[in-house]
């Protein structure tokens, strides 16, 4: 039973009455009827990705994993209709690859895609890089099938793209990191495939250049724009000392990097696109220094450079981190002001703000001092986070921007969240699971 | 009082105790805890352009109209987040001037724009020709001020792109219709003004050729594409008949019609694009012949032979409607099935189904037989309304699109819905509105 108690921070270990694996929405349906009527409390599990421990039973042995993960059948791919119906196990790779088979395109992708699940990647409302352009899993949902609490099978699937026939039922469940109902099976959107993908990696004086490059990009590529993501110097560097093959694509050193995607719709158009952007904006003074992959390989190591950020400052040490986001025209504000927060009362700590800028969304991620005793640097991590945290609601922003809430943030979102969302969410739990056997202690 | 208590297709008319205009939020929740405790009905009013009958009071005398129009403020314009924060009475025509004020783009757009609300169009999940690229209302909506039924204000506003903390209020508001909550304000996304636009015109053998020819157009122009709308001959030749200018933009007669809308983000681009996707698109035989707008005169002429449809039917005498979607890979087979079905049973009637091929969503709308008695013709509504929805039924299609349920399609949602669906739905209007208050008999 292990794998299915602990999870990958390893910050949450439970114990089990026992796991169940449904083969189908039936069975999970009449799995939750007998849980309803016997008052047993169900976690749903989907690939066990999760950050913040919504998956992992708590240690009194009385509660059950119900896994999706042999709900794994494609129900309908229709490229007519750019959808695809999917049961909530099949992995978030897999639904990538069925949409390549019919040449079209599912745009969710996170570094977890090989495991998570598409029930998981919904009841988190999962992001990832392309947010910008195609809006999180939320975004990319056409219809649901829900086991509800008490076993009834609901249904919204369907590959409508209006319908305006009452409460949208579908984003209430989405998002709500199965404290309201077991999503057994999803309609989801399907993109004509881009043509063309350019790759920029561009060095910049501060975020607040990042935010004018930013603008810039959207106004000159419009919908073409695919990611937009900054890095400080430090988590360069990071890289450039802890992954192998990393290399500093400027000549120069700068304290602020973007790397820009760009996609085109006809064959050459995303590089056509992205140099004339580029050349535009280093001409218009917003950005100072930029270089554009030429080749799949050198996008790919591009794209590496971000990617490593996690796996960098994990081998430099210990890193206390933070899932937030701010209005986008705040960000350098906010990174300004963090840091000087931060620097009074932590003056060796290093902070590496890193991520999704054209969402607002950074993991702001503090790397120990150099040389730092690391469990003695994350017996910090709730000082830490208290200031960080304060001054995301002070700038009102969110103090989950991806991850959502589950165990880890329960608390603290009691605390910060507006008392009147709080007591509606409450209303609405209660209306849906009024004997608390969804996932209960979780997010509310 | 009468401007409130009638609508546009003069299908109500609706008695009430008060008008009652409050100023700003706060005058509303006030209204509301009045109210609630006094246990009067409250029948939340926009701009008074809703077709269903929402917006519009009973005959009893005991409900109040609640209009939105004083709350017009503009509360804050962000060009950098890329959002507008606007109270729920400013018109969607103001919202889209004080976009492009800041030179950006909000792309809601319908006939009724000069009148209708921002609060009204989230109210009803409002679409129009744009959806296609940019989603409905829902999909353009960042956060919400509410007035709950007991008179507590919800607020969901701010200019997050990301915030995965918990249930997403927003969206049960949106679609509502005034039975959840009465919307105050809200923030909306803006995005990077079009710098071009291309309009074509094609002519086409069938609905067929228009799917194969949407898709082949999502594929080259990618998010660049606008709009994708579809007319039959009968309705270019009434826009002919009795629309004065209009003038048949193709040489030769065809059977079906698209109208193609392509944007682009550099000059030039659009008229670049569209043109080599039309050359493709007729070498590949997914049109018969195509004309291109040279000039913004153009454009608009081809647009209004679309969107003159509704007026030329008017003319030509009774026309019975239905605002209905299906999947777009099934809009062939309904337009065939649908017509063989009112020829067994009114073989004079002449369907002329025509709208939003895009998003799978029809205007049904069927015309009096030629020279026939206008009021004998409309007797058949419901009787065509039957033979229509029953088939909309068949094909899992929606039976409101766009327009949502209101007073209108009550008693007929009730019958066709899912019932788990509609018994979730009742609720959740009862955790929202336990006393009934907010807009009873409507919807639900
Ligand atoms: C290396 C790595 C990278 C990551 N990158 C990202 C990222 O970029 N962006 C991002 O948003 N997240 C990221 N994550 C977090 C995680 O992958 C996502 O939250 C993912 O969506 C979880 O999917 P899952 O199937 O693993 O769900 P699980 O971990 O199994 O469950 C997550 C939550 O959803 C619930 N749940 C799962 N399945 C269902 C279901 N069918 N019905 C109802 N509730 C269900 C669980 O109860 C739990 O509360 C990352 C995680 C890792 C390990
Ligand atoms: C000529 C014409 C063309 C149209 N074209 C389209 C189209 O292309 N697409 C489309 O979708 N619709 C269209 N409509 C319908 C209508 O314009 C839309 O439904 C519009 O969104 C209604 O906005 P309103 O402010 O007029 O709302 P109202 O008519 O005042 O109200 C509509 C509903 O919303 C509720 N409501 C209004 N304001 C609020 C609020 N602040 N809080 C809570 N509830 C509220 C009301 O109670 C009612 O149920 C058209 C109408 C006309 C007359």
């Amino acid at each position: 039973m292990d794998m299915y108690l602990s999870e990958p921070r390893d910050l949450y270990r439970g114990r089990a009455a026992a796991i169940i694996k449904p083969a189908n929405a039936a069975e999970v349906a009449n799995v939750l009827a007998l849980c309803h009527a016997q008052g047993v409390a169900v976690v749903p599990q989907g690939g066990n990705t999760g950050l913040v421990g919504g998956q992992t039973p708590d240690e009194s042995e009385r509660q059950i994993v119900l896994s999706l993960q042999m709900l794994d059948r494609v129900r309908e791919v229709d490229p007519d209709s750019n959808a695809m119906t999917l049961e909530a196990g099949v992995t978030l790779a897999r639904a990538q690859d069925i949409a390549e088979s019919v040449d079209r395109y599912f745009p969710l992708s996170l570094a977890s895609e090989g495991s998570c699940s598409i029930g998981g990647n919904l009841a988190t409302n999962a992001g990832g890089v392309h947010v910008l352009a195609y809006g999180a899993a939320r975004d990319l949902v056409l219809g649901l099938e829900v086991a509800l609490a008490d076993g009834r099978l609901l249904s919204t699937l369907g590959k409508l793209r209006k319908d305006n026939t009452g409460y949208n039922l579908t984003q209430l469940f989405v998002g709500s990191e199965g404290t309201l109902g077991v999503i057994t099976a999803a309609t989801l959107k399907l993109f004509p495939r881009p043509r063309s993908r350019a790759v920029a990696f561009l060095g910049l004086d501060d975020p607040a250049q990042a935010l004018a490059l930013l603008n810039f990009v959207k106004e000159h590529a419009g919908p073409g724009l695919q990611a937009f993501e900054i890095l400080p110097r430090l988590g360069l560097e990071l890289v450039l000392r802890h992954i192998p093959g990393a290399r500093d694509p400027l000549g120069a050193i700068h304290p602020w990097y973007a790397l820009v995607e760009i996609a085109g719709f006809s064959d050459g158009e995303a590089e056509r696109v992205a140099s004339a952007t580029l050349a535009q904006a280093l001409d218009a003074g917003k950005a100072r220094d930029a270089t554009l992959a030429h080749s799949l390989n050198q996008a790919a190591a591009l794209w590496r450079l971000r990617e490593s950020m996690s796996e960098a400052q994990k081998r430099e040490g210990g890193s206390i981190k933070h899932d937030i986001s701010v209005p986008i025209d705040r960000i350098p504000e906010f990174i300004d002001e963090a840091g000087r927060r931060l620097a009074a009362r932590f003056p060796q700590a290093r902070p590496v703000p890193f991520g999704h800028m054209g969402d607002g969304n950074l993991h702001y991620n503090v790397s120990q001092p150099v040389g730092a005793d690391k469990t003695a640097f994350l017996a910090q991590w709730d000082e830490m986070n208290a200031i960080v945290h304060g001054l995301v609601a002070e700038f009102d922003g969110s103090i989950s921007a991806e991850h959502g809430i589950g165990r880890l943030k329960r608390d603290l979102l009691a605390r910060v969240k507006n008392p009147v969302a709080l007591d509606v969410m409450r209303a609405l739990k209660q209306a849906l699971d009024p004997k608390g056997v969804l996932n209960p202690g979780k997010l509310l």
